[in-house]
């Protein structure tokens, strides 16, 4: 039932000691959805609660900790050996008595894992204020580290079987953007057109069916294009009105995010010329982006794109994606932005989105791209333009 | 365009400095999207880069900080007037030199509110440890409290307006649930099943449209029903296995959720059995919920059912729900289970979910109920039984 084979996740594991003892951690508590899936396989929608995967140097094996009603999922979903997967009573759950965390505390204490120094994911979604506090309580002998995004970089450079679950991600994206494209129409509501994309998501191809997105489908439409994240409402698309829709195919968590505007009518010359120079910029960037080139470089070129046509843009233009849970596809490592020296490396990918929003309106036009030994290539095949139905 | 009138949000923020007053906050910083949301009317896909909801006493309106793209978000979706809408730079975003709690940090200090007592989520799921840190580094003269489910515990106790969007959403998931158990059938993909449900969900109704819920559909199928929390794969569902549907409708928000248990085929006596059992402790808790009962003898009644069948279950029976974001439609505050001594009021709404999970099966059959002047009434009207499709 696993999605990649066992020497896949011990390599990940491998690699994930490695940077711990360069970083000087006895104990990674990993708390990520993300994260957690990356090294057992875990899947489930569970993270509500609070848990954890607990890499240790003295440990062959992690652990992954849970809440109890969870632990047959985990039986289902990861590698770990039965004894190895650990389920909290419900009396830790939603309890201002007692925290998921004063357990996990003493599991750590129980292995002799409690007196060193344990890099806990300070940043991570799930991994509250509450959740530091606790442990910190529980664990007075301990030295936490920061090991926000440890695993995030490992995750960033993909395998071969990764990047075959990403195509397949961008082959069930294509037909989501061709229904998504086909379902915008006047008078239509907009939820009407969610529930078609929703379902194309889910269904995915004959072959392989699709999972559900980190982030759910981007459809802001009209004086809502002025801003990247509104959902539908159930009010009608409008003639002489755009949409822009940022939507991801997923297959086995992994993510291929797409966005592309339309517009149902003639396009004002705004619009028009914004599209232009945004696939301009966009090609650009994709024609730039190879292995050892920076992240600000690559931006730089978007930038000198857009000056030539008297557009400002302050937001960053991509980031590293691929495996994730709500609420967000992306990994939380590089950004395409000025100031990021990171060199970009081969099977990395990035979702390239140079997004413009202005008082009123906005346009987005974006594609994930694979960093190949020479250069980049976008996983999935939407014509890309100003896309502009009569 | 905002799903209720000024006054009842103006009432929300005064109840919620009234609670302030009482727990000594001069300040309260929400990060729960939910919480946000009840207190501005702000809703949009961006919580998953940190923003804040700052409610002073010594401000008339509370101000709303987000991310420098999402201002426009702010602007289409609160009643705040826009000079109290404020957006961060872009270089906050998942940067390890900065962080935006120090850009709130710095408009807190700029409106003199650095050096109170400021309430803070510390079991918020996206007030991270990171979060804490970075307020109390650049807040040196502020005293931080815990404040964690203060505005949670207000909106506990549903309004007029309320409870009829959760009607709504009661109407969206009669169909929802229609739809899935015809959907759930041998064959059949589990994705398949998922689009359906999916399609369903943000469909609505002819009247009124559906929104995206907390929880995606939860369909765990075959050995999977010995745990809660699975999602779809692309496996058919297999004659002589069962599957729990756990699914939501949702409007503006709101959530209804329901659970309901199908078997394709002729059920084992075992299952048929539980069946009975789950149902009659869920007649008997929905016969005894009412105001002026406490959560724990809610779940006593329950208790005793299910003991004269030899059941054992350890963990909560229900929970509060509402008006939420992913990851969770339950509110963090009651749970049906033992030492859980809330008295029950008039206009809460439960989610009561007497699953029950063993090594290789389960069952999971749920009301949402609306507490009512002298009892409780379940929200949605399907049948309430073990479904068997041959």
């Amino acid at each position: 039932m696993l999605p990649f084979g066992k020497d896949e996740y011990l390599e990940r594991i491998e690699n994930t000691k490695l940077r711990m003892m360069q970083f000087g951690l006895d104990v990674l508590l990993v708390s990520d959805p993300a994260n957690m899936n990356y090294l057992t396989g875990y899947d489930g929608w569970s993270f509500y609660t609070p848990q954890a995967v607990v890499v240790a140097l003295a440990l062959d094996e992690p652990i992954c900790i849970v809440r109890g009603i969870d632990l047959n999922g985990a039986k289902v979903t990861t590698h770990l050996d039965e004894s190895n997967l650990i389920g909290y009573p419900d009396e830790y759950v939603q309890n201002k008595r007692k925290h998921p965390m004063d357990f996990v505390a003493e599991e750590l204490e129980a292995r002799g894992l409690a007196r060193g120094t344990i890099g806990v994911e300070m940043d991570a979604y799930f991994f509250t204020a509450a959740c530091a506090e606790a442990l910190q309580q529980s664990l007075p002998n301990a030295t936490f580290k920061n090991a926000y995004t440890l695993v995030n970089w490992i995750r960033m450079i993909k395998s071969p079987q990764e990047l075959a679950y990403m195509r397949q991600a961008a082959r069930i994206l294509e037909k989501v953007m061709a229904v998504a494209i086909e379902a915008v129409a006047p008078g239509r509501r907009q939820c009407d057109a969610a529930a078609e994309i929703l379902a194309a998501q889910a269904r995915g191809t004959a072959e392989f069916g699709g999972d559900y997105t980190a982030i759910v489908p981007m459809l802001p439409s009209g004086i809502g294009t002025s801003t990247p994240h509104l959902t539908w409402s159930d009010q009608p698309f409008a003639r002489g009105e755009a949409t822009i829709l940022e939507l991801a195919g997923c297959r086995m968590r992994y993510h291929c995010p797409q966005a592309r505007t339309v517009f149902l009518g003639a396009p004002p010359q705004r619009l028009s010329d914004a599209a232009k120079v945004v696939v301009e910029g966009l090609n650009a960037v994709i024609g730039t982006a190879r292995p050892g080139v920076t992240c600000e470089e690559v931006e730089g070129v978007w930038r000198g794109v857009i000056a030539k046509a008297g557009i400002v843009k302050d937001s960053r233009i991509g980031y590293s994606c691929g495996l994730n849970y709500p609420p967000d596809w992306g990994e939380h490592t590089i950004s395409l932005r000025p100031g990021d020296k990171t060199v970009l490396q081969p099977d990395m990918t990035i979702h390239v989105i140079p997004g413009i929003w202005q008082d009123d309106w906005g346009i987005e036009i974006s594609e994930c791209i694979h960093l190949t030994e020479t250069g980049a290539e976008p996983l999935a095949r939407t014509t890309r333009e100003l896309i502009v139905k009569d």
